[in-house]
């Protein structure tokens, strides 16, 4: 195996930027290019992931059509990809462990991406677990093939000509891993409503990966994974 | 500025492994090749970093040994630096936020890399503040030359030869950053006690990166950044 043992060698190296599996999402882009159709309701189908580009000061409406699904949430500068969201550099600007309608998130070069602008659900989303992977099937003894986050993340991409080498910690929205005051995580189901939805303005030219979670081994999405859907507009 | 848009442009781009600033811990390996003498207690200077290279089975202590510094830990593959200790994996199967003694850690790819076998402190530690780095100076209004965890872990590889493409996520050792029922974090000094140490037995072939946490803007550090220790040694 080739090493990473100076810059000449380690930039070509496997990265995580290749699927491990493939379903449908690297067949079903909302457009060649990622661009959408302003003001108009786009579906993240059960399973899959949808990618699309925003222009700063565009707003995106993600819902939770049916109140039970969780979406794990993505954001990329749309002009370099090894910058994105990053909950890690959030945290110390916001001194909370999950972001809130008010706060602005921040790259992994602590540089504004996306704001959070509305939240009709309680609030409750998770920023401590990492996408679903192949990996993570197996270890919950799963075998075959599996639709994974992580992968859906990559097709997403992939369907619109682009590529991430990093499968960064997402934002998942509506899903609900309570903490203890001992610091223990549970896995628990969403506790959103139909219809609730949250609204994000761009920071900066990007593009955000919306995967509709598969994880079907534990109860997070309810009695199964669902829809979720999503739409972009202009500024008011 | 060049995009990633396709697998075969995107892996030459700027990464996260170049040092934005230098200090002397680019000049200061504890070998050419990182490779310790065995049960050899080395320095971790105030605000530098050091790398160290563990065979699989070998352990490594480190030593707070004034009780009041933070030591920001990384674990990459050694002969893979794309993999490496990732808390939001790691997090799935302890189902905590934290690790503590008798867990095991797990890589991005969902692999052990280290089992947490000791610990003599109260087990304060933090994972949710990503290192700091220039912008989180700048953010705190600091102005001038800082030194940073995050370029501390890139001059600590570059000084053995290595590079990495990612800043992940540390374990940041003995930080003491408390989460409130609401999930509010502070910035707390540290709990733990002159020469509290903790050990780790490597699950393979790793390189260790260890930085003596230069912030001195609030009391994560108490009055000011100290040394910590280390050595390796081979299982018992």
């Amino acid at each position: 195996m080739q090493t990473n043992d100076s810059p000449a060698n380690s930039c070509c190296d496997r990265d995580h930027g290749t699927p491990d599996t493939y379903n449908d999402t690297v067949r079903s882009p909302i457009s060649a290019d990622g661009r959408p159709v302003l003001a108009t309701t786009y579906v993240v189908p059960a399973r899959h992931a949808r990618a699309v580009k925003l222009d700063a000061r565009q707003i995106i409406r993600i819902t939770n059509t049916h109140g039970t699904q969780v979406c794990d949430l993505w954001v990329f500068n749309r002009n370099d990809l090894n910058e994105y969201f990053s909950i890690e550099h959030t945290r110390g600007k916001i001194t909370r462990v999950n972001p809130a309608v008010g706060d602005v998130l921040l790259t992994n070069r602590r540089r504004p991406i996306l704001r959070f602008d509305a939240d009709t659900s309680s609030g409750i989303h998770d920023t401590l677990i990492g996408a679903c992977d192949v990996g993570r099937y197996v270890s919950l003894g799963f075998e075959g093939y599996h639709d994974n986050c992580a992968d859906n993340l990559r097709q997403a991409l992939l369907a619109i000509g682009l590529r991430a080498r990093a499968v960064p910690q997402p934002l998942n929205l509506w899903m609900n891993i309570p903490v203890s005051t001992e610091g223990l995580l549970s896995f628990q189901p969403t506790v959103s409503k139909p219809d609730d939805f949250v609204e994000f303005t761009a920071s900066m030219d990007c593009v955000v990966v919306m995967s509709a979670c598969p994880m079907d081994l534990n109860g997070i999405n309810g009695k199964k994974p669902v829809d979720v859907h999503f739409e972009v507009r202009e500024i008011n």
